[in-house]
């Protein structure tokens, strides 16, 4: 037991935080050992999530509360704004814990950009310029030595595990890029919301946030790494009558090459990836395949339109999509397994 | 009373001839009084659908036992293939009923892209040649005058109510068009499958058929038209978590024009339309607001991407989609008000 | 057009109120000309309720602004307690106006019953004693006549037209009643609840308000009333994922009388009701079979326990439960026929 | 890896199965080695549930060419009537593999009462003897030492750990007990049926075999044990929009007990056990607690109606339903600690 992890989380009272715990207390190498959230300091995490009813867990408290020197890692479940001084004080108390950031915070590396897309200037730059972008599968090695980790957003992961190795390897035209987008209503957190509530968002289907969509940055950064060049893509989010799952149905443009040669491309990226699989031809990725778990599919088709195809991505917003590939950047920062704890199977049905 | 269009309907136990009946028991001009099911004949139509106990409907028989030299008008809700020959046998015991095919049977013009698509030659090319395509707003005044009317699928009419009048006035171009589609998942039918279990299809998003859905070539067939040559779209369904309810996002890319154009064209194009609405700026369509009704919602949107925006519609594939719009063609062909009997508004929440 | 009755909604911004505009615009004798919503004050309603699109509507105004001297009618949504003085404001202005109360506020006649369940006195007493319960099958001959009619609520309009008439012929003791209730999530409403979240409520269900329900002291009033004696009944509410319907499982005693003599009773009841349907032996009714619709479907089962029966109802809690059944009332105030506007049948699937 | 025990699953493309299936993919003392599905033989498990992409599972075979005795164990998730002469088969090849039926075939001691719930003689009445109820913690010292374990229905579990102690201690009145259960739409199998169709079960609420359900039987055994009587209950199972999950509202005659009696009683019942747990005053279980988990969660109300109590008790119907309390009875029969690969935390949201 001793010599377990020991864990917290910040904001543990949304939806990313609660997954975090649903993981992180059958981790068999972690232990929760503080719990924050603010609006409901002082009661038993329990009362704020009923399914918790048989953990023993920590109370939830004031984030200033917390001793954070006994802490070896932290996950920060918080909106965005607030993370970028809540996990600057928690550095300054602590400079060796590992952080585990899944808000927007520490994404965009550009400061402007992040300044144009939420509104104000950055407030803890200095960190900004230190945060490794936590999508494990391309960042690997700098996340192993980083102490500081900003945990991509659910459509970037579902987009760019689709996309970067086909503008890396110069596959596709990434001026030439759509990606429709689906997600389940978790994405949009649990605030109360009237567009999120059972009677309006069930038995129906609405694109929102289009061409607003703070996730369009963040693929855009990581796209135009790959392809060596700034990309402007299309983005158009829809929301699903579904609690998880995301996928994303990316239309693109071949140099030259064919649907099979993307299908290699991405079965060779990922080759010895334990949660990314690549479906062979004719299969064709859903949501229920991942629900709960930290996979992700993605598939290629052929268009109809000559010299197009259709890349398809998916994965549990809530797991691989936030908390759960967080704890898979836990297990890299901490040199344990990377699957350590994470290779629960689809709920499905 | 004796003045009501007297109408059958073949094929009363799927979901679209059921849909014709909860419409046309309503409806102040006609009188439901033949309903065809041939696995079920013999039955009560309130015990193949027990929502109908209120009504005092025909049983249902087989569709050789109907006198059709009694009827006004026929709906046709059978599967492909076998229509075709129905029709033709009903049509030839009376060769002045109206036939309202909400099957697929007459809608390709080209009996070469049928037999392609269809995987066999059509059988009643005589009576192909007669159809009219019966997308309302395209083809009143030919519906107006017709016998036969070919009632367009769900995706073809949500997708080509967007998209021909831009294609008409040459905003858009027409080589370049994706259509990303989702679907409740009414638009199976009700026929057994293990993918339309709820608890296969519940809590999950699945694209299918895609690059081999049999709406492509009806959508080709009519943006074609509007275009004057021929085209090949992408068009990507995909199944939702809703039983009711289509929405097309449409990707364009534009020849010179605005987003504003194409929704200035569009609304001119609607202006006198009952049924057709153009969303203002910013107002994004959703499925919701047309649950149930024979409304369609059509929005455009600017695309981040330059020279390109998104266009989306969304309708409910059982009304506007099949049998509402079928009602919507009986009224012309029987000279009665367009709106007659399908004015509901959506079902929300 | 000028002979159509001038109606306003009171909180037209709850579900309750949208339905009723729902239904109200396509009323052949009704014209709305009022609609309030003080939070939504200077809102077009189709920005608060975008399914309404297609309607040409008043404006919302805060309810001290209506002249509800042009008014002929007035439907009242607004939550219990507040009604009440509005209510009473507005016959003050108008004494001749119909009222049709939907909120709590009138349906409880004895005034300290009102005061134990809703915490506080019951502030506009005089108009308690005038108002009606709008049960209208058990008391059509009152509502004719009434000024203010208090609609009752969902599960009471349920359960009460399965079990009075049960109650009333002795067939049934009333001192050993359980009501297993299961409701859609709109029956919460439209304000913001974290348990009324999609993803929450999704895929999940939950009983509550267990025994503190107050739907409660409506039931036993009327159970009362039909019986004779004050009574106390057994109300057990859950909450199921769909977002309209309701359902009540009965479980009854009987008094020497078999589960059939019961559905006879029942059915005697109702012979000349247009919305409530007995099932015939064998068939259990299901809130799909009423869903969008006015309809009452009542079914009657045997026990497998010696000298007890189990009674199912179902209606829509928007409609039959509420919205719906003040429209009923309102055509037999006004001397209209009781059906009117009200004939639409469920949207199943 | 050697110490792993071999076990097979009967009937794999089954829901029971596939949860088997994901459950026993990632317990640490079990390896897969052998699937049967004689309508899917051939096939690779992936193909049957595409969920399972990222295991590598033996192919489905007939079970006729599984090698019996190179297995330790063997979970049967075959339709009633067909198990009872394949595990005698199974059991003839191999008289030590330990069996674990999740079908109904063993459950009934009385071999009548079998003969009359399920329409034909038992075909293994020596088997029927030797076979133990698995309801674990009811019979956990004679699973232990069993080589069949006939593991109960999901409703049974369901209402009988809610009930047995009630009635153990004579602190219900036994004749007088109605159950009203409520069931995901998985308990209905995999199979093709209209009522479980997405478009027909979603957004509805339809009770089903009222009075004729054959879990209703299984209940009465074992609560006849308990009270060392032969008792009749009320069951009424209704069909709820949700995938997993299920709750039992059971409504008891109190004999001169309390609801406080009623809970401590549960509280002392379950005080060791790993997967029951008795809310605490005030806290109503629900299905999303325990979803896709062995855990159960049981609460008692009090009954506004003197002398009675409600006692809710919620489950998933797939895991402690079915195939997790198989696993946890395979647990017990090796020796292996009772929760191993049985602690995943409920699915929520």
């Amino acid at each position: 037991m001793s010599s377990k992890k020991k864990v917290g989380i910040l904001g543990a009272s949304g939806y990313t935080g609660a997954d975090a715990v649903r993981l992180l207390a059958r981790h068999p190498n972690a232990e929760i050992t503080a719990l924050t959230a603010n609006t409901h300091a002082g009661k038993a995490m329990g009362d704020v999530f009923p399914h918790f009813f048989m953990l023993d867990l920590p109370k939830l408290v004031e984030w200033e509360k917390v001793d954070w020197t006994s802490l070896d890692a932290v996950f920060c479940g918080l909106p965005h704004g607030t993370t970028q001084e809540i996990i600057a004080a928690v550095l300054k108390d602590n400079p060796k814990i590992k952080v585990l950031d899944m808000s927007a915070d520490f994404r965009l590396r550009n400061k402007d950009t992040y300044a144009q897309w939420y509104g104000h200037e950055h407030r803890a730059l200095e960190l900004q310029g230190e945060a490794v972008y936590g999508l494990t599968e391309l960042y690997r090695e700098k996340i192993t030595s980083a102490r500081l980790v900003a945990c991509p957003g659910c459509y970037p992961t579902a987009a760019l595990l689709a996309l970067v190795p086909l503008a890396k390897a110069k596959l596709i035209d990434v001026d030439d890029i759509v990606i429709d987008a689906k997600s389940g209503v978790t994405g949009a957190g649990r605030g109360l919301k009237q567009n999120t509530l059972f009677s309006e968002a069930g038995e129906g289907l609405s694109p929102y946030s289009v061409g607003t969509h703070r996730h369009a940055p963040e693929i855009e950064q990581e796209i135009g790494v790959a392809a060596g060049s700034a990309v402007t893509i299309n983005f158009t989010p829809h929301l699903i009558p579904m609690a998880r799952g995301e996928l994303c149905t990316s239309y693109v443009k071949l140099n030259g090459a064919t649907p099979d040669d993307l299908r290699t491309a991405l079965e060779k990226a990922y080759a010895n990836e334990p949660f990314v699989h690549v479906a062979r031809k004719g299969v064709l990725p859903q949501t229920q395949n991942v629900r709960g778990s930290n996979y992700v599919q993605i598939g290629v088709i052929a268009d109809r339109i000559k010299n197009r195809a259709i890349v398809i991505s998916t994965l549990d917003n809530l797991v691989k999509g936030s908390a759960g590939q967080a704890i898979q950047n836990m297990n890299l920062m901490f040199g344990l397994p990377e699957t350590a704890g994470l290779e629960q199977i689809a709920l499905f049905p």
